[in-house]
């Protein structure tokens, strides 16, 4: 049997990579995506969601935008490293079917109340519309059957010294999510910084020669610029399709079990994921953080799936 | 010529090693022991320092007390680690000289303001004393050759989730330091965590069969039970000796210079030491900060100067 | 023509008493109530809300129930002042009709965006509703005419020593409302704590010798004790019913045009309406703040209406 | 007897008609003078202070100059209410006699550590030095008999909405001053406001025709200016005397035990003094908060004794 997923997402090149992954993989079934504002505005990340699932015909998902901003902070997006659209690089044609009519918080809590619990909520931008369903729909909480998501750094951000983007974007919504109660598995820079798209993995996609395969490799040339030129990094991270492999494969990520908390309130330090790797908090485990990734074959997982497509 | 050096410290059994360390190695010369409140109360490392020079007769330089809380927080000492005398473990003489008539914040000021700017200062416990003397006399900062402390951590803390011990026993006056301009080497538990105290090394210094080597090799015996209960470390990291021996060979460490705010605000993060890796701050760098030690320099550099005495 | 309005509360003894004033003043016209928790939880401030429309006939306007906790914060119900039922005192038959349908939120956006922009939104309990409204459906900002709210203190809180607890229920909330951009009036304790309802008033209410203003009077004999024994105060003050005697009669209170700022972060002042009063923070004023209350004219517009119930 | 005391302060207009009244008034024995940096620089503050007591031939009294900066913050000086020079108006001579050798953090630790407990710190500018001095030498905290500063606001503030300049400046040290456990009369801007120093006042002044009456005139003067000009003031608020004149007759003002919290986290809230009137912290009282002022009485107080000056 396989396990649904709902995708809430703000692609954004790596999140358009985890869709494939998600709508394809065949241990997972894709209930449903839904959008938020991040690495562009809502509109943006929506329209590149439809996109995306118009080119690799996922016709039969619907996908429903999400919140317009954070909870409580003004938005920021992350044109530096996703372009204008969200999705610069890539040729893609416009939108073959419509966003769904709910509002995502309302598809989001619909989903998870009528469930039998047996949902893994997959996050990979800022985790506003997770935290307006809960605040919006307390009871959907124990419905929720895992939350596998993309955010947070043990050491160093990436968007400040502190922070990593999806955590920094709305912190309050963060903090709202990680206090859930749910088992949640959090895929930090640590591991997605392993994750590197080198020339190696882009020559093999465009090896397949097929449409799709093709669109990775270009998202993944685009990308490769954005991190050679903001961060001088060798080849980009694919953060992430990490938190759908780790759904689809728990032990590819190397994980402990600790609390972690979310900073509010520092004047250097909001957005930080405080992971209290050597308890000394004293505070009860909230979250299965990974430290590391099965490199092969995480790179094995997902392009064997995106070789699914054609 | 050799370097002269200020030692402020809070002996703790790492501070005590790095006493011996700065006071015999031939590169150096040291001015000046300055104790502060830290891992034990001041009277106590007050005490300890005395001891220490008492047993390697170290007789000719000042030991001098100073500030007996931090700045603004209620002051915490670390008796986990370090004992209720701050030194436990080896039976130690009682002090045989005292303490130098000035406060230790006044000597720091009459040695600065009377030096030729050719004195570097290597703070191994909390920042107190240092803070204090800068905003007493700030004549002093310019003439601060360089400040080489052990303090802080580029990604999780010691004695919180975000916070290194001595940075976070008294963050505004770390706060201070670090923007008082002059060059700063930063030792953080990055580079001590490598200067782990094996068991290998203990043998080394028992090896040599006279006082002072055992001495540490007892110290070190202590302290490896503690971090072995309190972190579950197969070996003690030698925290202190490493910003003394930054001071004698700056290669000894491998650093990059960046920009280090300290968090003073946070409800999770208080003292960390915000280091800006990707200098996303875009402020200028105001600290070399060490993130891994030459392993096998080190204890060479260290067992031959501790083989030095009696 | 009358002022169209909605009423968004957490009945409480002085809600109800603001939902008695809205619903029947001749220059108002109720479109509907919305509750939120605060003074109790959402179940019982809808419930109660229920039952004084039940008890009064005003069964013509819907009552949505909303957001059953803060944004962020843990929920604080105020059963000190208002009892476990947020209530008591006076005995009150069950509601006669139910809840609206819509969620609370929905119903806000719905009828702001299909207004004419004429709503003047009272709130007179924890923002919470308001700000999700504006969050979830930004398009309503431009639609809401005024806002007349009761909340905040200049001087003194008076749930803690720094807030008003209207504000410190919620304050992420209050800030997303005092940013929104539209008209605020702002009706703080020091107008509220002018409107004090003394034994004369309450004689005056039981010379009315009917249902409701008898309701009122026990209602006020409650809240008397209440304030007797919390704060040593000879008479209650009326807080919630001021926030509609301003739409009614903007000049029932002296006010003054400033700049207001909702602390979220300190340690001793969350949820401090930080009112500008000397312009020190060169910010654009965001609100009326009153300062003082037209007293007789508030008693006789209050009790007149009242007076028009059965 | 007369009461010793030591006035701490920024001269500063109001802080030299303080001095007059310190040195002059038969009920008290003024020991020392400290300065500190605030309304200017300690350098302008100390320079004020020897030419007001050489104006007033108070030549017996040792002025000792103090911090040169707050605790932790940037240093802010008041140009805008006191001039460039921190007592700008009158023509005032030199200083006819030099500072004492001491700094006044030492000397305010000696004349406590070797006083009977008898002596009254009067403060009337940022509370660095007594902070400072509290810190390096703990051991003065209970030999001081009392505290009586000028600093803070119930309501609203003057240097920013929330908070009074004295305060707002170091409030670190304001925060160790009202942590020290001894007694402290708090004079807030509530009281000073009511101390108007009219045209009848000023004229008073003027009529005893003699140089200090003069100079107080001339400072009042000034000081008119500048509250005019940037508060709108009808008259200016005498301040910092009434710290002194409530050592001088303890029920001058109205006051109420009550404890005082520094907020120095907020965003917009730093160096306010949290006055918990209801008591609502549960924490126990540590600071006699003026309330109100016996005007009458307190002009009478200063002006009979400013005419007793030639
Ligand atoms: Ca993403
Ligand atoms: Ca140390
Ligand atoms: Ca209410
Ligand atoms: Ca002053």
């Amino acid at each position: 049997m396989r396990q649904k997923i709902i995708l809430d997402c703000d692609p954004g090149h790596d999140d358009a990579i985890a869709l494939l992954l998600a709508a394809r993989h065949p241990a997972l079934e894709l209930l449903a995506v839904t959008t938020v504002a991040g690495n562009q505005s809502v509109e943006k990340t929506s329209t590149n969601a439809l996109k995306v699932c118009t080119l690799a015909r996922i016709l039969d998902i619907p996908v429903a935008r999400g919140m317009q901003r954070p909870l409580l902070h003004p938005p920021h997006f992350a044109a530096d490293i996703h372009g204008e659209s969200g999705l610069d690089g890539p040729d893609v044609p416009p939108p073959a079917f419509p966003l769904a009519a709910q509002h995502a918080v309302d598809l989001l809590i619909d989903l998870f109340l009528h469930s039998d619990g047996d949902i893994v909520l997959v996050p990979t931008g800022p985790l506003t519309n997770i935290a307006a369903a809960i605040r919006r729909e307390p009871a959907i909480v124990p419905k929720i059957q895992a939350i596998s998501l993309m955010g947070g750094a043990i050491s160093v951000g990436n968007v400040t010294a502190s922070a990593e983007f999806n955590i920094w974007a709305d912190p309050e919504a963060a903090a709202i999510v990680f206090a859930c109660g749910r088992p949640i598995t959090m895929i930090p820079l640590e591991v997605t910084h392993q994750a590197l798209a080198t020339e190696e993995i882009i020559g093999r996609l465009r090896a397949m020669q097929r449409p799709v395969p093709t669109f990775v490799a270009d998202l993944l040339h685009y990308f490769a610029d954005s991190y050679r030129q903001v961060f001088g990094f060798p080849a980009p991270p694919l953060h992430d399709p990490c938190a759908v492999a780790a759904v689809i494969e728990p032990d590819i990520i190397l994980a402990k079990e600790m609390h972690v908390e979310i900073e509010t309130q520092g004047a250097w330090t909001v957005g930080r994921t405080v992971c209290d790797i050597y308890a000394k908090t004293g505070l009860a485990a909230n979250a299965r953080v990974g430290y590391a990734l099965q490199v092969d074959r995480f790179w094995d997982l997902l392009l064997d799936t995106i070789q699914g497509y054609e």
